[in-house]
């Protein structure tokens, strides 16, 4: 089986554990609920619960009911972010994936409800697994996992990025420490959030909690380098959009900060900094590096 | 002393609370975190804050710590829902209380976002007194205090009211069973979670919170149906609004419905078992009933 084939077995098996966590489609409220469904359902490669579930599995969990909440969290999160980011106000994006963006399917304010119902319901469902919990010290873990995804979420993480992100457009050009906040913060948080939740829940210890949020970091940053590294030398036609387009809106990027081939060497140390402390922890680590590097690596 | 002067009091002290609780403006992300806490600080009369301080206090809560977060939570939630509903996409106002709107006083992307930080941060605020709470019987009754609020705050509680609030405006006239599911969820959700969030992190027992969900339920749409009520027969200088504005939108309200003196009656009728509910609780309900008969009973 090559990678192609493993990574849509798993992108699969994700997929089915997550919308299993949807609300039904009924009452009077069923069109904000529709909403939030189309986007939820709009596809993707769910690579944050995928790498939840990795890393839960990768620390020894067992008991993958325990897990199945968060991942659902996860990615209710991620998507209510990207309903947002397309509103008018925002990036102003008509299609997303392909399929009309949320706000052009329904209207402004639903989408607006929408999101706000997506980022909630991710704390409804795994706060309800935390307050079901019997097994104290396991209700112990969940909080901690929760609390550990909130806080990348919030302004300490993701929507900390994306503030500073469309600052930074309005700016021109930024020093690297702000370009890296960005990158850490819009980017990584929630990978690294993906790795630590699932670690968290595991029950691995803090010195693996912090190796892993070292991994998502590296992931994260190098992930975004990539972007940036493509959108210089990338093929326009296996990218699907034109490459240039930061030169031509002179954003600041990782490769017009420190040169083409600075950015791809620092990619490549990251990601076999990120490869050599997956491959320390005491467990199967295999799938885990190669999603790691076909991000990384990525072509598109 | 007077209520007034009562309730003035019961005001400082919960804004001293909840002002504990917000984030310090600095960092690259530091203006969503001025939007944030700008909307928060703008005042206001911090009832939900109030009523669950009172519904701890009433089931004999002793260490007012640990109801603390809550309070700045639920507030944090009411702020996120006002700066999203006053968005040009919703309600498209310019001012609130007299100050210029989130997105008027920022601009329209970083209101969403300010939106979405208060959320997020109302359940990191409740997450970390959570996951760091010891005792394992107290650690329970917060996470299922959080997960109350949490579901009283989404589509089964207030977006969900103010989903079908939305679709109403468009369709002119809306049965009664449906103008009741607005008001009960819209916003009588928050209120019915403040006092049951009070009373769950006080040890009450279930049947109790029984009760205190009605009470919620009852101040909550009698709160509303005084709206429809003054909008027909208020005093336009007192109300600080023209009256009547109900009638000419074509607007379907509890006294379209019903007609006045029904609307009174069954008005009447709610306070007073809200009031008996709270007088058979052992313990001190002496403010929190004159709380809920000046909400039911202004005039403004």
């Amino acid at each position: 089986m090559n990678f192609e084939e493993e990574l849509s077995g798993h992108v699969t098996e994700v997929e089915n554990i997550i919308q299993s966590f949807l609300p039904e489609e009924t009452g009077y409220q069923k069109r904000v609920i529709e909403a939030m469904n189309y986007s939820f359902l709009a596809g993707g490669k769910r690579l944050r619960p995928m790498f939840m579930l990795e890393s839960y599995r990768l620390f020894g969990g067992v008991n993958e009911d325990v897990v199945k909440p968060f991942m659902a969290a996860m990615e209710m999160i991620h998507t209510y972010s990207l309903i947002h980011d397309d509103l008018p106000a925002m990036d102003n994006d008509d299609y997303r994936r392909g399929r009309l963006t949320n706000h052009k399917k329904f209207d402004e304010a639903t989408a607006i409800l929408a999101g706000d119902s997506l980022l909630n319901y991710a704390f409804e469902t795994m706060l309800v697994s935390v307050a079901e919990e019997n097994d104290n010290s396991l209700r112990t873990a969940k909080s901690k996992a929760a609390f550990y995804l909130a806080k990348s979420a919030g302004i300490y993480g993701m929507i900390g990025g994306q503030m500073v992100d469309i600052e930074s457009e309005k700016k021109g050009s930024i020093p690297k420490e702000e370009l890296l906040f960005i990158h850490e913060n819009k980017t990584a948080a929630l990978i690294k959030a993906s790795l630590c939740v699932g670690a968290i829940l595991a029950g691995a210890d803090e010195k693996d909690i912090a190796k892993m949020e070292r991994v998502g970091y590296l992931i994260g940053v190098a992930f975004q380098i990539q972007d940036d590294i493509l959108d210089c030398i990338g093929d326009d036609k296996i990218l699907g959009k034109p490459v240039g387009s930061d030169a031509k809106n002179e954003k600041t990027t990782y490769v017009t900060l420190e040169g083409l081939e600075k950015a791809m060497e620092d990619e490549r140390r990251m990601s076999e900094e990120a490869i050599h402390l997956l491959e320390e922890v005491k467990g199967n680590s295999e799938f885990l590096v190669k999603l790691a590097e076909s991000l990384i690596k990525r072509n598109k």
